[in-house]
């Protein structure tokens, strides 16, 4: 295997993998190569734009942290990230969709019982989110898990200060008998994604601005039921047509209502200003 | 530009990226976007899959230094580097073939006199370097400047060694006033690339050996030519027909002859074996 050039090596290289035993694993790769060669071949790449390119993988590697995940906010920029959640989620048509998980997920987040205050300190005006998770034929969806995690009105999720103790603004809990859920908050507001690395720059780069439209996070999952992964959108926010990560559904838009003052829905009179939201889930059936 | 499936999402993507004012850029990411959703649609990509290959190119990134480079690694064993490299130097057919950079590279190496020892005390048996460097007319390049880096006998480079102060086996040199060039080292022997990183764990899982053949790398620059980035490999080689990174190329593959003692070609008798070997490099001309 000797003097391969831009033709032969694509598969020289798919012939030296065939030892791989996984026959998924040895199609991916095969996969691989043949597009990430074909792109080479296609654009005619240069030494120079290939040294870039090793160059800004490599920045964008070196500037993750257990809280900072850059590869995703490259995936999701590059509209990878929907892609891949779009063609894993075919559903019944009544089921909620699913978005991009996002870079600021964290593993192991203690439980809270329904009705906390998740926020946990987080500066915003006061937000209340209620609904329910049923099955697709409207069957209630008894102790499904629900996690739920957002930013602060400053548009910062908790992981994203370098000082934090404990979880802000993330909480998993755990639905009622009738698959109820409620809990209190702040309202998250829009914001950039970290553009301060290579991502940042790439977007830069590209005139493309890296804001996102308000939103919500949640992973629900029951047993029997296919785990999904989403956001609730604020009906209203700037970006809802220009997410910097391609994630909106209008089906996941939802409305945030704003009180002035009154009763919050747990029986507090306040003179200040709240929200409340209520979205109710559809959980699709697990595959078997 | 909401509800965007796997299908819609790639136009999206390169719609977004329009802004994008340099032709050459908004073009090579045109077709970056086009062939990574075709591939991810092609495999059907699944989620976990996605996660696997975020953690990995991770991995690769975190495991990068000054003086190592994992992503030229995994572009060398997916072949990458030797299609770029083909592709960029079509040239007369006597000249000299260009192959893989490699990650051993090290940028403002000290300049030394033709005939030093640039092994700098690394182990091995002393192996005596010449050749020209001439261009396709048979013109030879006065003063070419020559780099030259390789592995010692146990298959390491100098900045390999995390106690390394200074340059071994590695210099820069020039070409006398007839483009003729000697210098004494040690003699490299075959040696497997980084392996204790992810692409160690790659290869090892696709049960490829991460060997290379026995070779002396070299760069070549000369006002009026192009620069040729090459090695020379020993013939008779383990790995000359399976290099772990595609690089081998029967006109760079030259005979290292071994010598049980004499007399070297410094003129110095000796009881001990050396090697000596004979390479004229043929530079093509700049393009205009």
């Amino acid at each position: 295997m000797r003097n391969l050039d831009e033709n032969t090596i694509t598969q020289a290289v798919i012939e030296r993998n065939e030892k791989i035993q996984d026959d998924r694993l040895r199609h991916v790769m095969a996969s691989l190569v043949q597009h990430l060669h074909t792109f080479a071949r296609d654009v005619q790449l240069t030494e120079k734009e290939w040294e870039k390119g090793i160059e800004f993988l490599t920045a964008v590697g070196q500037i993750c942290t257990p809280t900072r995940q850059e590869f995703i906010l490259l995936s999701d920029t590059l509209g990878l990230s929907t892609l891949v959640t779009a063609q894993n989620h075919k559903k019944p048509e009544n089921c909620t969709e699913a978005t991009v998980f996002g870079p600021f997920h964290v593993a192991d987040v203690p439980m809270v019982d329904l009705g906390a205050d998740i926020s946990n300190g987080m500066k915003g005006v006061p937000f209340y989110v209620k609904g329910t998770v049923r099955g697709v034929d409207g069957e209630p969806i008894p102790n499904a898990t629900i996690e739920a995690w957002h930013a602060d009105e400053d548009g910062f999720y908790d992981v994203q200060d370098p000082n934090l103790i404990g979880c802000k603004g993330r909480a998993v809990m755990q639905a009622d008998s009738n698959g109820a859920y409620h809990f209190k908050t702040i309202m998250p507001e829009c914001y950039p994604i970290p553009h301060d690395g290579p991502v940042g720059k790439m977007l830069e780069a590209f005139k493309r601005h890296p804001w996102r439209p308000a939103h919500l996070h949640f992973m629900l999952s029951a047993p029997g039921y296919e785990r999904l992964v989403t956001h609730i959108f604020r009906e209203g926010s700037n970006y809802l047509e220009s997410d910097a990560v391609f994630g909106v559904r209008s089906s996941l838009v939802c409305d945030w209502v704003h009180h002035e003052s009154g009763v919050t829905p747990y029986g507090e009179q306040t003179g200040k200003p709240f929200v409340t939201t209520e979205y109710n889930f559809i959980l699709n059936r697990e595959k078997n």
